[in-house]
């Protein structure tokens, strides 16, 4: 192999590499999707008891197989929910919006590889540093039991709000 | 002209003219943007006074300028502002979610055609016959009084969220 192409190789290999070195990563494997805030959006949703604003966005597959009435959605489905804390509006202070980042969680569909939890891999990266949550893979029984009452849903509490 | 050509216009004229008799339009002759979901979200918002949530969404336009911190933003920016009843999820009482579709507002951006207004035209479409709000082009004066103590911020309330 002539030496240029050696050289392109190593600088693609470092640079993959770097790219996944910067981003924080589950106990379960899963990296953070860095591009949540630029999926569509799904749905807001409010937490009075923990004083949380949040927006559901979803990736390109989660949402045509929303509009298409899948369920359960197809792989390479991902969700995301990102919390705030709730702040009243210097402005207008009935009107509640995002303060504070708080979290970002994702829901991911693979149906072989997380078969035992409903298709679905959770992720949680916590505060400003994006903090992977969870000691261990077992951080996934915490999410996976709180979305079970809704597993005929295919373990989603959001669907598609309703517009003319 | 040859025959066919003539035919060709009278069905792109009707093609055009059809489309914009189905969308409502507002007494200042902005027409409802369709694609308000398919915009990428800026911010949840929740009023606890009307029992509302809300979504936020730009135009690629209006984030790009968000993005780059432009105040006011270019001509062509247009956000919508998307109201359901707040109602508690079933499963899940203490999450509040969208529940019926109440209304959706726009302000779209022309520093000329708008420019007594602070560049913005401003439209609201009521209910889930999307039913044009106000009875002539001076119920805008509603809408820009109560946007006037964030003229500063180009007259928007909405920022974007921090987010890491
Ligand atoms: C105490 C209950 C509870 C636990 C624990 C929980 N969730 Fe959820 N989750 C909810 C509820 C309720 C919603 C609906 C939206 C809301 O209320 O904010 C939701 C929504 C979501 C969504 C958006 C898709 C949907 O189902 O609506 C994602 C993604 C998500 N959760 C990920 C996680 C992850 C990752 C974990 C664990 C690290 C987790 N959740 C743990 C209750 C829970
Ligand atoms: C009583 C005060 C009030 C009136 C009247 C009002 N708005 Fe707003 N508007 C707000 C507040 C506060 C927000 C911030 C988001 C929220 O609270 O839901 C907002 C947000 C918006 C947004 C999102 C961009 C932003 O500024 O955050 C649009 C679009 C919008 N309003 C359109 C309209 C239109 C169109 C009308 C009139 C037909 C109107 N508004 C009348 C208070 C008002």
């Amino acid at each position: 192999m002539p030496k240029t192409l050696w050289i392109v190789l190593a600088l693609v290999l470092m640079a993959g590499w770097a790219g996944a070195a910067d981003l924080p990563v589950a106990p379960n494997g899963i990296a953070l999707y860095p591009e949540f805030m630029s999926w569509k959006p799904l749905a807001p949703s409010y937490r009075e008891d923990k004083g949380h604003i949040r927006l559901i966005t979803a990736n390109d597959v989660a949402l045509a197989g929303l509009r298409a009435g899948k369920n359960p959605l197809p792989d390479g489905s991902v969700l995301a929910k990102v919390a705030w804390k709730a702040v009243k509006h210097p402005a207008f202070p009935v009107a509640t919006e995002p303060g504070e980042f708080v979290q970002v969680e994702f829901m991911v569909k693979d149906s072989r590889k997380y078969a035992a939890t409903g298709g679905w891999g959770f992720a949680r990266f916590v505060g400003k540093e994006l903090k992977p949550y969870g000691k261990d893979p077992g951080f996934v029984a915490e999410c996976f039991g709180c979305h079970t009452p809704v597993a005929a849903k295919d373990y989603l509490f959001t669907s598609l709000p309703s517009v003319p």
